[in-house]
C-alpha cells in the first residue's frame, strides 16, 4: 500500500466528490468548447480531440474552478477559463511528446498525437489549441478589464519566460544545471508556472484581494513544485502502464532524484505539499475539496525507502 | 522590366516614403517588444530574433497601421498591435518551414530558423512569439472591450478555422482539392485570413463604422489572394536568389498557376488588385501609402508571356 504525501489531510469523499463533480462538467465544455464545425480539416479536429480528451486528471482546470468558487453567475466562466488552461497544457504535451524534443510515444494511456496523426497535424493541433485558449479569454462572459488581465497572465507563462523557456532549458540546457536551485527553477517554468497562473486566474475571476492573491500563488508555486518532483519519482520508479506515459525519458539528467537520491526527493515533495497547504488555508478559499485533489493525486508508486 | 500587376496606381514616392518610414518605426517597436531579458534561454531568444528580424516586407503590420491611420495618442497602440500579428505570421513560418511541413532551407534570405537552431527551439520560437503577441494584444492602452475584440480576431485567423486549418489542407488534403474555388479557399486560410484580420484589426482599433469595416475586410481579402497567387507564380517561376527562399516547393500540388497556366493566374491576380482597391477607395482609409505598397510588392519576376 503506497503511503501518503499528504501530511495531515483526511480524505473526504464528499470533497473529492465535489471536485470530480466539476472535472465532469469540465469535460462536457471543453467538448463545447472545441467548436468542431465542417470548417475545421477533419484530420486536424480529430488530431485535437485525441489529445484534448484524452484521459487527464484536469488538475489545472480544477484548481482555476475550485479557486475560483464561481456562484451560478460566474460559473460557465470558471469553467471556461479552466478549459482554456487544459487546452494550453494540452498544447504543450503534444510538443513536448515530438520526436525532436522528448520523442514520447505514449502519453495519457494513448500514442501520442504525433504517433497517431504525423508531425504535421500534432503541432498544428497544438497552435491551434493554444490559440483557441486565448480566444476563449478574449470571450468569456465577465469585466473586459479581467478578460485582459487572464489573457496577460497565461501568455507569461506559456511563453518565453515561461513554459517555452522551460522546455528550451530541459532540451538544450539540462547539462548545465548544477545545483538544487537550478533544477528546481526549472522545475518550475516547467510545471509550476502553469500551476501558478492557473490558481492566480482563478483568483482574478474571484476577485481575490492582492494579500490573499499573494498566498494563492505560493500555495500554486509549492503545489506544482510537489507534483515536478512526483513526476521525477515516477519516471524513475514507476512503470508505464502506472504512469500512462514513456518512463525512464530523465535517464542521464539532474533531476532532485538523480541529484539527491529518491529519499530526499520524496521529502522534499512532502515539504512542498506542506507549505502548499499552509499558504492555501492562509487564502480564504475553502482549502477541502482542493486538498482531496491532492491526497487522491499525490500518492507515490515508492519502490524505494529513503535511500 | 517587369511589368506592374497594378491597375491604376501611380506610384508616389512620397506614400511610399511614408510607409517606409512606418516600417522603420515597426522594426524598431519589435525589438522592444521582444522583452529580451536575461530570464529566457540564450537559444531560445536568438531563435526568436532569428526569424523575427530577417529581412521581411512586414505587410501584415503595416496594414493594421495604415488602416488604422492613428493620430498621436493611438500610435504605440498600432505599431504594437502590428507588431503582433507579424510575430504571429513569423511564427506561422518557422512552423511551415519545419521538415515535417514545407521543410524548407532558406527564407527571407536566411537559413530558416531550424536549420539555424535546431527543430525544437523553432517550434519552441513560434509558441513563444504566439503566445507574445497575444500578451502584447491583452496590454495595449487602448479600453480593454477593444482589446479582447482584438484577441478574438486573432484567435479566429490563426486556429483551427484560419492559419492552422489552411496548413492542414495544403499538407494532407492538396491532393483532393479539385476546382478553382477549394484552391482560393486555400488561398483565403493560407494568407488571406491573417490579411483579413490585419486589416479588421487596424478598423477596429480607428472605430471604423460597421459598413465601412464591411469594406476593409473585402480589400484585405482580395489583395491576400493577390498576394497568394503572386506567390504561386513566384514558386513557379522565380529563383530561389530573387524569392529570398526556396522555390519549386508546389511542384505536383493544384495552384491556380498549375491548374489554369500562369496567364490566367497573371489575371486572377490583377482582378484581385482592382478588387481591393475598389473596396479600399470605399472604407474612407486614405488609399495612397496602401496602394503605394501594393504597386511596389507586387510586381512579378516573369518569365511567362501568358501562356
Amino acid at each position: 500500500m503506497p503511503p501518503e504525501i499528504m501530511s495531515g489531510a483526511i480524505l473526504e469523499p464528499d470533497h473529492l466528490r465535489h471536485a470530480l463533480d466539476v472535472r465532469e462538467k469540465l469535460e462536457s465544455r471543453l467538448d463545447h468548447l472545441l467548436d468542431a464545425s465542417s470548417a475545421i480539416p477533419e484530420n486536424l479536429s480529430a488530431a485535437m480531440e485525441h489529445a484534448l480528451f484524452a484521459p487527464g486528471k484536469r488538475l489545472r482546470p480544477l484548481l482555476v474552478y475550485l479557486i475560483a468558487e464561481p456562484d451560478l453567475a460566474q460559473e460557465n466562466a470558471a469553467l471556461d477559463l479552466g478549459c482554456a488552461v487544459e487546452m494550453v497544457h494540452t498544447a504543450s504535451l503534444v510538443l513536448d511528446d515530438l520526436p525532436c524534443m522528448d520523442d514520447a510515444r505514449m502519453r495519457r494511456d494513448r500514442p501520442t498525437t504525433h504517433i497517431a496523426f504525423g508531425q504535421a497535424t500534432a503541432i498544428l493541433s497544438a497552435i491551434a489549441l493554444l490559440s483557441r485558449a486565448f480566444g476563449i479569454i478574449a470571450e468569456l462572459d465577465i469585466p473586459a478589464a479581467k478578460r485582459t488581465r487572464l489573457a496577460t497572465i497565461l501568455s507569461t507563462a506559456v511563453g518565453h519566460k515561461g513554459l517555452a523557456a522551460g522546455q528550451e532549458i530541459d532540451l538544450n540546457g539540462r547539462s548545465t544545471l548544477s545545483g538544487t536551485a537550478e533544477v528546481e527553477n526549472l522545475n518550475w517554468l516547467k510545471t509550476g508556472m502553469l500551476f501558478e497562473a492557473s490558481a492566480e486566474m482563478g483568483a482574478v475571476l474571484r476577485g481575490l484581494r492582492p494579500e490573499r492573491m499573494r498566498e494563492v500563488r505560493i500555495f500554486a508555486r509549492h503545489l506544482g513544485l510537489a507534483f515536478q518532483t512526483a513526476d521525477d519519482l515516477l519516471d524513475v520508479f514507476g512503470d508505464a502502464e502506472g504512469a500512462g506515459k514513456d518512463v525512464n525519458k530523465d535517464a542521464g539528467k539532474p533531476t532532485i532524484v538523480t541529484l539527491h537520491g529518491a529519499g530526499h526527493a520524496h521529502m522534499t515533495c512532502r515539504q512542498h505539499v506542506e507549505a502548499a497547504e499552509r499558504a492555501l488555508r492562509a487564502s480564504g478559499v475553502s482549502p477541502a475539496p482542493i486538498e482531496a485533489l491532492i491526497a487522491k493525486y499525490l500518492k507515490l508508486e515508492t519502490r524505494f525507502d529513503g535511500q
